[in-house]
């Protein structure tokens, strides 16, 4: 068995990494190709890799690669991690918007925007060659925006493929560790978009405990989110959770008026956080995952992605969140769209769960947005001017189409992103 | 029969009547009740009808009432035009809302929703006085918010009842004179919600003239929108010509600034205009609509009205745009919500035509203003703070939940909501 | 303006044309092309159209055609009248059904699954003509089985087309009649499939008489339909009036006794009429419609579509029961498939009224019968035997996936149908 | 904990107690109320349950009653299993359909229609007894139409009910036995409604295994259905398995032949069976279930049972076929019915996985039974004639509306069903 990481010069690899050493009773994994672009990063991270099979005394093959072709030649997992553009470009889109007076978020936002089209060619690019030459293989997509480029790779893609977030595992793994129950027995009834989500129940070992998880889970705001408050007499009117990310949504004003008050872009800060992590995974010394790795916000991402893997290997019919195509689970919502719901997971695939009728107050936010995310991979299929200008006219945070074009003129001239008019 | 009209003390009153002494032929009126709670103005008004049933040589009775009951009792037809709080309360909502650095439009903003909360109450104890008094009489609404007044309506009222804006038909009646045919021979497909609507297609004696009228359509703006200019590119990628308000949500950015920048509001404006109309029509010598009536912005209002009344007197089919029942005409919104769409009138009341499937750039917002719309009738009907918290999170031009929440206190303290907790 | 009745052999023609005659303030016909297979019955019918229109003293070019290429070309509407195989196969099949113990009706029955699939092919080689020559022209088909043929048209013909039956009409002219208004007074609610409707509500000038209609609608069976009495307590119960061909499902067994007493099939009795008519067509001194055309059963035929091509030329925006596309006109039908509802149509088509959602009684019927159709026009279409053996599984009037497979190996063995396993 | 019975005098019992005995390490059972109006018959069930009981070696305390109240009073779970009328019953209402020339099987044809009208009345019964006696306590329903009595208690029942069947349960254990693994490893998409539903997938262990399992499903007919053999190359062309069940559908001549050339009813049978077995049961010396049972058809009935109950009382998330509110599980079904389809339970209930849109050959068939329950269940719960004339005007295995009627005057004369007019 085959698992191949694009973009394993990230890094998070060696989180992925610790997580496959962990299941090698249930995951039969032979060879493990790591490509990336940047032969540099990836001799970096490929080093550490191979120290930390060594030390767990476990043997699968490590080898690297800076083409395509031979990383995905056989592969049976192809996990998706890249980042088109790096850092700079998210720190780029990021402060631009902001000139504009625009909230330039990386997955719901503009620069999420401009993300997926430089993104989507190169993902389905990916799909290409596994059609060619790994024909069955799962595509694991976790780049961003991952609600907007699994509907790419689900529309357009032509292979299986499921979009993970770390978000509800997380919720998941702490809830457990809350009530000091295994993670197999809180069931989570999150549903959504990517990064535009609710929680409508949580539920431990047969119990509701939605309401007493409310607190908890309110307070935690991912790393790149402004750690704003949400009004508690509004998320009980809601009677859902709202995901962290739904601040920028909610607390617009304010959430903009926070990026505005700050000296540096959240790009710049991870930029920094990758050089020190870079530098310590040089160390030939080091051969397990470096604690500081936790600043880079990713937690829960190796246990989201390993143990999807795991579900489709042996059909456990696990319970997992996952980016993936709607069919009747939100009947509010296009059938052929992408959405993050619960789905039991077997070797078929991803079936989820009939989630049923949206609630009036969240219904219409995510029938939206969806509309936003439909026309961002029209354009990003088609190379349409004139369909990201009517992306961008569906994205709540962009407060006029003048500015929407003004936007996308800008990003144009910045990335190339090659839009007909 | 007999025809009551709802807060007949309106400046708007003689366009009203214009219309029926024009319909004699086909409208059958013996009997018209103006009811008011201003007596004063009421008294004006109906002086000045007198007079013009009296020159236009036509006999029906028109008698005067400032009590409920009396008006509507045995009415075929009840006309609402009522304005609860008057132009005060509409002044002091958008000052309110600009002050919070809101968009205060009185129908699809902040201040329309504070009118839908006032006026809901009272309208459905006009529907009560109806079921006791007229049963059968079919009720035609013009108050605003239109849209959230006929959701209402129909969800609560009991009586048959239609919504009406003098938009739709001001384009057609345009049109029917820029091609020199009668406006019956003008079919515009019109959709959305009242004053969130879009043009989908224009045709005249049975020819698609829908690009070439883009332009006309587009540079009219309603008395009540600042006139900013679309950006043409973006309503050529609609394919789809975007109602006049529809600028406080495509240019919500621009239409804020210029509302900063003005030095009164449009309720302002308005109260100046009615002192003028009010001081004619107590005129003795004046028998007809005065010219002044333009600048007050209801254009056509009573050919709306007048020729819906004779397509339900008379049963002739005709195509009227109008807020009903959705049914399946736009089958991307709820079933029971109130929609402006073409419909067939008879005496059977409204049968809208099927519109099919929104397009992807116009349904998420759709979807996302009748989630608030809904919301706002709710929190009307049940007085409930929650509900209107949630619907004002539906609202986009309400960009945080915090500020949300400092209007609705607002507004409660100065026109006393009774909203419960 | 031309026009193109393709089948112009058919008997039926007289009356086609009467309807044209009388209709010459609205239709501006210049030239009338008749097509038929049968070159020797086309003489017949086109020296009797020639007098005829010699004798309203109107001049418009008539033209005979074997061939489909010069009939079309140039066609701003093309009629299809056709019948595959004429009589005899109708006859054939009818019989074949009834030696299985299987009703053979030729539109929802077996012998209108085996003219649908005679039947779409050639239409659609009609189509395919017409995209070449006659760009732009509509085609108004009046071959039965006529909702199934409008099915396959919407799906595959690729030129705007719309399909019609004279029960409606019928049903229109006859109310219109007994109360003494003209028939666009009468509006019907009338809904389903073709031969496979119900009527909801029938309204004279503005008044609702569905109940006082409901004995004489009823009482009237189409010719081809068996005069079985309805319950009426059962009719009563649905609260709407069922189409006389539903005969054949509310009393299947009842009509398939029926069928099985008489000594001539429906199809023995059209061919002597129709040789009759042929008969009386030759006489040289005959220049108008004869009286013995009404035994055919196609009353108001020409009233139909001579009408409907007024409303498209005109822009009259009538109100007429049509086979379309569905749209969002029955919610609980598929979008894409061909229903017969009310719709108003101008130059752009038909736009259908939104007639909601089905009463329970009905829509399972209609959701099962919509199933056949659409199975019906793909085996036609795909010429699959799989696909015609699911079709038929769906058809309640064949009580057996065996019975179903045996008739269609007789009729494809009988009509050479050509399907692939 | 205690779990009451309803129905306790079945022949089923000691199956339903042998499963309990098996899961006392995850059901905690304190108590076992068995109930039944025939006090002879639950006291010699009941002496044979406490010997499994003693034999087993396990204690709970097993109490017998012959009134609701106390039976239910204080349970966790209620088990119903009634058969109101007896086999007597069932014997009456199918020779009565035979002797009309229908099908009168007793879930889906009208000996169903007719038990469904019997029993209803009793089950809701229950639901009110458990309101009041037992808050909180799930309602598991065995008794047939199990569809039907399902839809009832969703929509008229007030406590959480699931209905539940040994088909797929059965289908799950034979494959599993197939193949040498656990059942959980056993993944069945099933859907439909009770007795009319398709399997569309067999998973095991994550393999696809649906093709060579048609062949071994397809041979097998429950005991209550003729052996007669599916056509293969319609099932190859189906795509699924058809159940058992829907051979009075498919092969409804042949199934209808088959039951007019037996000497007696399956009821009958039912009959010797039991008092065969009832001997048995008498025995003191018998402390298990014997092998007989069988005969009488519920294989597996205790492991749906018991282990449905052990994933609500243990939350472990299990995937269970049952019949259970749709929601969205399948859409093309109204969201209020009850469907029979795979749901994940846990002490929320069950929530079914979302099965997507149905296929066309099975779509339209499955909405026409549905409107048949729908109206059978408002009949039954309304009484009233006209609903249930309507309701067996969908039914397709009753060939004519007057055939209809005199079924519904007979079986209302025979039951004294108490309809109303």
């Amino acid at each position: 068995m085959k698992i191949s990481v694009i973009g394993a010069g990230s890094t998070y690899t060696p989180e992925l990494v610790e997580g496959l050493l962990a299941e090698r009773d249930s995951i039969p994994l032979t060879r493990l190709s790591l490509m990336d672009v940047d032969g540099e990063r990836l001799g970096v991270l490929a080093g550490l890799v191979e120290r930390m099979v060594a030390a767990a005394g476990w043997r699968f093959q490590v080898d690297c690669h800076t083409e395509l072709g031979a990383a995905v030649d056989g592969a049976d997992f192809v996990i998706t991690q890249i980042r088109v553009g790096g850092q700079q470009a998210r720190h780029d889109d990021t402060a631009l918007a902001l000139k504009h007076g625009v909230i330039g978020q990386e997955t719901t936002g503009v620069a999420g925007f401009a993300k997926a089209l430089r993104t989507i060619p190169v993902l389905l690019g990916v799909c290409q060659e596994m059609r060619r030459s790994a024909p069955g293989a799962t595509l694991v997509n976790f780049t961003n925006p991952a609600g907007i480029v699994t509907e790419a790779l689900l529309k357009h893609g032509g292979v299986p493929s499921l979009g993970l977030c770390n978000i509800p595992v997380g919720i998941q793994m702490a809830t457990a560790r809350r009530y000091g129950v295994p993670p197999s027995q809180v069931a989570l009834d999150y549903l959504g978009l990517n990064h535009f989500s609710w929680l409508r129940r949580v539920v431990v070992a047969g119990r509701d405990v939605t309401e007493e998880s409310l607190a908890e889970v309110l307070a935690k705001a991912p790393a790149n989110v402004p750690a704003l408050e949400y009004d508690r007499e509004f998320v009980e009117a809601l009677g859902m959770i709202p995901s962290g990310y739904l601040r920028y949504f909610y607390l617009q004003h304010e959430s903009l008026e926070h990026l505005r008050s700050k000296d540096r872009t959240r790009a710049q800060e991870v930029m920094e956080i990758d050089a020190t992590l870079l530098e310590k995974y040089r160390d030939p010394g080091l051969s397990e995952k470096p604690v500081e790795l936790e600043k880079r916000g990713g937690a829960f991402y190796s246990t989201a992605a390993v143990s999807l893997i795991r579900s489709i290997v042996t059909g456990d019919g696990a319970r997992h969140v996952v980016n993936v195509e709607n069919g009747s689970s939100l009947p509010d919502l296009p059938a052929d769209s992408a959405v993050e719901v619960p789905a039991v997971v077997d070797a078929g695939g991803a079936q989820p769960l009939a989630m049923g009728r949206l609630e009036t107050p969240i219904r219409g936010w995510l029938q939206l947005l969806k509309s936003y995310e439909i026309l961002t991979v029209e354009a990003a299929v088609e190379k349409s001017y004139r369909k990201a200008l009517l992306a961008l006219s569906c994205n709540p945070l962009v407060p006029s189409v003048n500015k929407a074009r003004a936007l996308l003129d800008a990003l144009d001239e910045r990335h190339g992103l090659g839009l007909r008019r």
